[in-house]
């Protein structure tokens, strides 16, 4: 599986400060398949930083290694208190850093919509969700992972791939591409 | 002004989605003076990540220009509600990836701490903190920013020179260099 072999490269990511997950896809038409999926375990670190730095760090070393065009995140857009929310955007923020570090544009994506665009069902469980990826992606058994954080970055990625393929809406600007698209003039040159 | 004349140098940041700001000061035995202050103002790019990617620059570039030996950010732990609260972690989340990546230790603060450093008024203004600094680093009245974010950045720099100027406390680690000292069985070789 050469990354030189796909038209296209989605990298999803669940950040997250005890676990970030993270799953690679490769597309050439209309068939995706699996590049790369795994978790970074982020709990054995006591320090706040050291865990922002190793999320950095891998993200970083994920682009260099699979050099994807778009980056897919799994977003969600309310958290239990403002303390656990705050944690969470620290952990969005330097794995951010290392896609726009290479301008590599960000979509954001609701745990809710992704579990649609991947089950049907947005209130599904995160075993459905890796159930149906395991099908539609022809993953053998001995390749799932061990922690659903992998399965549910692949997921961001698919639904990043599934959203990005339906027909172009003339209205609104998610990703950063889009805004520079839409936008030539904040462009500064 | 030049860099190579200080004993250490520390860099000040203010996160916000809106303005960042920034101040550098550079500190020969018990004398800290100014190096650079500033802001960065974010309110012209629409977009989220165009924001995050220009903070994570401008960081980057401050780090890369004033060598700084540690970095301190004023962080408030409490916000309005969650949605801004993930906001602002993102936007430090991006300043933090900058230092991290240049191995520079981070150490918080929360307004009122730094207010009080400054001050010796936690719940002093923004004025009243610039006014302060102002006569402590004998800044002349032109070279005062017109937003005071900038002095804010200042401040958390120079309350982080007050605190570590501070005998040395046996408990807690707080900053990264801490607690690398204090647990060096955690640092994979």
């Amino acid at each position: 599986m050469r990354v030189e072999a796909y038209e296209r490269i989605i990298i999803g990511i669940d950040p997250g400060t005890n676990v970030m997950g993270y799953g690679v896809v490769g597309i050439n038409g209309k068939a995706p398949v699996v590049v790369a999926m795994g978790v970074l375990q982020l709990s054995k670190y006591e320090d706040h930083y050291m865990r922002l730095h190793r999320i950095y760090e891998r993200v970083t070393g994920l682009v260099n290694q699979y050099l994807p065009d778009e980056m897919a995140i799994e977003a969600p857009f309310f958290g239990k208190n403002v303390q656990s929310m705050l944690k969470l955007g620290r952990a969005q923020g330097v794995a951010m850093a290392a896609a726009l570090n290479r301008q590599i544009p960000i979509t954001e994506y609701e745990p809710r919509k992704i579990k649609m665009a991947i089950t049907g069902n947005g209130a599904a469980s995160k075993e459905q969700v890796a159930n149906m990826l395991q099908r539609t992606l022809g993953i053998k058994q001995d390749d799932m992972p061990e922690f659903l954080d992998a399965t549910d970055a692949l997921a961001a990625a698919m639904c990043h791939f599934y959203e990005s393929s339906k027909p172009i809406q003339s209205h609104g600007s998610k990703s950063w591409k889009d805004f520079i698209a839409h936008h030539p003039d904040k462009v500064k040159k």
